[in-house]
């Protein structure tokens, strides 16, 4: 039953976000010995301007 | 103090959301003895090109 | 696929969770129209020292 | 590492994002003892309309 | 109705929690203009086991 | 800056979840062009009276 949220900033395709479900699906049943049906795998994009390191948005130049 | 958070694929109305607030609260309030003023919801929704099962997102065919 | 997530502080026996699950899971179906194998629920104690609101943690008196 | 995710009605501006960021994380650093460059902000913007209080959603009337 | 929810390793104490919880509060209401009592704020520790960056878990020496 | 966040149920060894950080990290970025030492990992656990599927906790009978 693993459930896997991965924030990213925008900007990767569709294809990239497949293979990545794909990739890391694989790594989960493999390493982690769970079923590939009970994977489950969000994205959820963040705008540079919501997104802050070091208390700088990501947008700052 | 429950904070609920809710994925779920795109495609449910407002009134279906306000359906589904009350009727959460109220098993909430039910069964865990939570204040109904403090219980509280957040729906998020998830597109289907962002989630994937077993490895696939769920707009793949 | 609705994925919930329940943030809530402990003292709830397990008999109330499993009460909880069955009536949000049923509420979920009914108001949302999910399939009740595809709605997971994940319940996340919270300690009384690690939640405050108004800055004040809620194990202050 | 604190990973900090601030889930909030829309309606602010990029520039009071800008300086919660800034004072959230001096904050962090201050209290806490985190490496500035290690503290990571994450805005989540979440509609009215999404967000319930005692069962009802927060553009309900 | 900020909702805030900081990943953090452990090693804290409850007196640096409860600074946090006031002064991170106090940046919220200062630059979100959000209401103070409506700002709710979780701590999640996350043991060095857990958290990994750059591929290795924070326990790796 | 990609951030993971995989809840999953109890049970796996350390070792186990130090190879899973590894080839996560690695799928992520040979697939969405990410920087190793931005990616960020964390695992969750769950216990089997916290989670629960179609409306029943794991640890039922």
């Amino acid at each position: 039953m693993p459930m896997v949220r991965i924030e990213l900033l925008p900007g990767r395709t569709r294809e990239q976000k497949a293979r990545a479900a794909r990739e890391i699906t694989d790594a989960i049943v493999r390493t982690l010995g769970a079923k590939p049906e009970a994977t489950q795998i969000v994205f959820a994009e963040v705008a540079r301007s919501d997104w802050a390191t070091a208390g700088k948005l990501a947008d700052e130049s």
